[in-house]
């Protein structure tokens, strides 16, 4: 996706040779027009796939994740980090650790909205060790369901995330590769000297 | 709007007296093609309002909030509950007290996203106390910018948040406005006996 590359490009802010901030349109303020094209482009990509479910992580994933399923008209099922007093079903659950804030958290999907007949779409925002979408694959497994692919807006090339779910025997799909973040600056991949 | 009041109906689980539990198509798994609506009702009341930006808190906000923003075609920002590693800027704060979870968070806005300029519209999946949107209210404050209004999905009338948001100065629109929910059973305002 060339316009997804150039908003990285142009209003990502490399952190450090790991962290890259993209808080001007995907984790702090959204284009919503922009996510809308992300998610007509997993649309795209897996129309084919009889995908009944898009599963996602609060809070960052949502965007991305519910502009697929308006797509694929189906619904968007978001894994909660904590437990809130009103979900008080049965859960599936997995643990997960976030690179950027150095946390590992449960995360949860009530058992009341996916089951053996779903055939899962995984949407995320990045993509760095994998830890996220394997856990979420994990809730899937659980569930008996499928998963039939992981859909993910911006990947870290570097690390090792794409290896670790092709392992498990994913298919991953990433709009937008990023190579390296050496020397204060995005490389995407295709594009390295 | 029919369709979402058919939802709640339908789909709603009384929890007790005060809590309506809607996971199955806004707080957990989340039904893209009736946000597309909320988001589009949203924009037709407030199109002649000249909106530059949409405000909501994770996670459950940012359905809604993103639809919206597609309709306006502005940016949706969404308040975060912690200071993650990569929010290094200077950031608006407010204190907000979760009903349903019975905590109080801070919420933060990078200082990037709001300024002076910006007419905003406010938007919440439920309106019960208001402190979540008089929070945001405070967060717009501080930015010098203007809440044009408030938009809420589900309002719980039985609970002073309209009333407190009103006397703030805001202009409040609910989509679906609960007028009860006792004896397990959702009345909606206009429905009573």
């Amino acid at each position: 996706m060339d316009l997804l590359k150039q908003k990285v490009a142009d209003d990502g802010v490399v952190i450090d040779e790991k962290i890259l901030k993209v808080d001007g349109f995907l984790n702090h303020q959204i284009d919503a027009k922009l996510m809308h094209s992300v998610g007509q482009t997993f649309y795209e990509q897996f129309k084919e796939e009889g995908i009944t479910k898009i599963l996602t992580i609060e809070a960052s994933g949502i965007a991305p994740a519910i502009m697929a399923a308006l797509h694929f008209d189906v619904p968007c099922l978001f894994a909660k980090k904590a437990k809130p007093s009103t979900l008080t079903q049965d859960v599936y659950q997995a643990s997960i650790h976030s690179f950027t804030k150095n946390t590992t958290s449960t995360v949860i999907v009530s058992n009341e909205f996916l089951n053996e007949d779903d055939r899962v779409l995984i949407i995320d925002d990045f993509l760095a060790n994998g830890d996220a979408s394997l856990g979420l694959n994990e809730i899937v497994e659980q569930a008996q369901a499928k998963t039939v692919g992981v859909g993910i807006v911006i990947e870290k090339s570097f690390q090792p995330g794409r290896e670790r779910l092709e392992q498990a025997g994913l298919t991953v799909s990433s709009l937008c590769k990023v190579a390296s973040l050496k020397g204060n600056e995005v490389t995407f991949v295709g594009d390295e000297a």
